[in-house]
């Protein structure tokens, strides 16, 4: 069972308008409404795909009542609400994202409690997205040692202060090009370098995600460079979600690093057709993982 | 104590913005929610204003118990949500109402059982704003006829066919201009004379209400022409509801048609000068009061 952590989660809603106009009212008539947060959609691909998973993390009653209707999920009510991401589909996209609630004092231990309670059904974890006002910028760093040291391999995908944190933890990180610089302190110009640099830096996995470029990943030693198929658009929100989901599995089955990494860029192209994050279109999936690229990069001359 | 009934209501959120801009995303540093409809903001005024009154309609579980909280209110759990209406004020306001949630059936009984309970405490009662789906047009007809069967006047303030089937029942209806030209079927280029064709169809009082241009109302044969203090800016929004809650209160006590009139025009006046629907400023108030002026109109001349 793979273990999806969310310490901001969210309440996405999209309104479906044919006009967004600056100063006017708006009769919404189509509103559509969805249990987010990326670690929630990490669990909702691994569900989807049939793999039995676990989502956890930090939220309100009502969001973890909800959620649990959904998919297997333990939310401890530590929030006093939940933020909504509010995206207005017109002409063009405008997102509007509140910002997260407080938390409660003590979340941090009790939700080291539950998943020290778990980790042991564990065969994967991840940790995903940006942390709720009052959560300590250490504690996915914490929650990669717990997993380390119960033997189970750990998905890091965040940002700042937290992915900073979790430097050394020797978890898999996943920083973006913007986030892998800030870490760095410079803008490397060759992005090799740039994952090399951090992956010696943090003594374990970093996995770059580029976007429409795919994934550059060090590993084991070397490092990979994964070309998603050419030409695939529509939404990106939710890609790196089913990316990590990807990573989350491979890891568990204890596959290969050049198997993962594929598996990891066709899901995270597979999601980017389907318009809701948290979600992978299966033919799409299918396909894409005979047309991703996995090329291993000569090291000598970096 | 004045019931006020709500049979659509809303959680008011407000989003702060420095720009906003379509197409983009927007980080919102200030989020304020309030619970509202129509109903709601005339007790908020009634409740400000020392005047015992009791909040009734239809909602869930969660508006239902935080209103309570806030001011004397029954609202049978009948929708499965409450819809929101968003408001983000950057350098201009633009407003995104979503649509109300579906009223289970049955509902309409069940809110006539509760205030045929309450109605003998009554001294006075307002409907007010729009219907949730499934909610029968012409209940508030019956809520009013539930009243005038009690002795209790009632004011409603209501739009489209709920208004329509709401005339003939004796009730003070509120229309604006536009919605009275829509029940008229013409639009009248006289406003006294639509005041009175409509008042004459309707066998009861009716108080046209026209924004900065003030009442103009018949009651009891004669028509009033009532306007507010010049220069009066701010948020129009529960200007209207602090004018019923005026009306509403007026009628309770059993005043003149000229001072009810008045009193109402000064509510509303005191309500656009506070950001918040459903709430005045006392000193404005005060003020407005001795501002207001109400004439007689002579109809040998209509």
């Amino acid at each position: 069972m793979i273990l999806t952590v969310t310490l901001n989660p969210a309440i996405d809603v999209t309104y479906r308008l044919p006009r967004l106009t600056v100063g006017e009212v708006h009769r919404v008539a189509e509103v559509s409404t969805r249990l987010g947060g990326k670690g929630v959609n990490v669990a909702r691909v691994l569900h989807q795909l049939g793999e039995p998973t676990h989502a956890v993390g930090l939220a309100d009653n009502d969001f973890g009542r909800a959620l649990a209707r959904e998919l297997p999920a333990t939310f401890l009510p530590e929030l006093d609400d939940v933020r909504r991401t509010l995206v207005v589909v017109a002409e063009s996209t405008t997102s509007l994202w509140e910002p997260g609630h407080q938390t409660a004092p003590g979340a941090d231990r009790r939700l080291l409690d539950l998943l020290a309670d778990r980790i042991g059904e564990a065969t994967a974890l991840t940790v995903s997205g940006s942390l709720a006002p009052g959560v300590p910028t250490d504690l996915p760093a914490r929650i990669a040692r717990l997993a380390a040291a119960a033997g189970v391999p750990a998905i890091l995908d965040l940002d700042d202060a937290a992915l900073a944190a979790a430097v050394g933890t020797g978890a898999v990180l996943t920083p973006n090009e913007d986030e892998a610089a800030r870490l760095l302190g410079h803008h490397p110009e060759d992005p090799v370098a740039a994952v090399v640099e951090l992956a010696e830096r943090h003594g374990g996995p970093v996995v770059l995600t580029r976007g429409r470029d795919g994934l550059l990943a060090y590993a084991d030693g070397a490092v990979w460079e994964v070309r998603p198929p050419a030409g695939v658009s529509g939404n990106p929100t939710g890609a790196g979600d089913a990316a990590a989901a990807g990573l989350a599995r491979g890891l568990a089955a204890g596959s290969a690093w050049p198997e993962i990494l594929r598996d990891a860029a066709a899901l995270g192209a597979a999601a980017v057709v389907v318009p809701m994050a948290g979600e992978i279109d299966p033919d799409a999936y299918s396909s894409f993982r005979t047309e991703v690229s996995v090329e291993r990069i000569d090291l000598r001359g970096v």
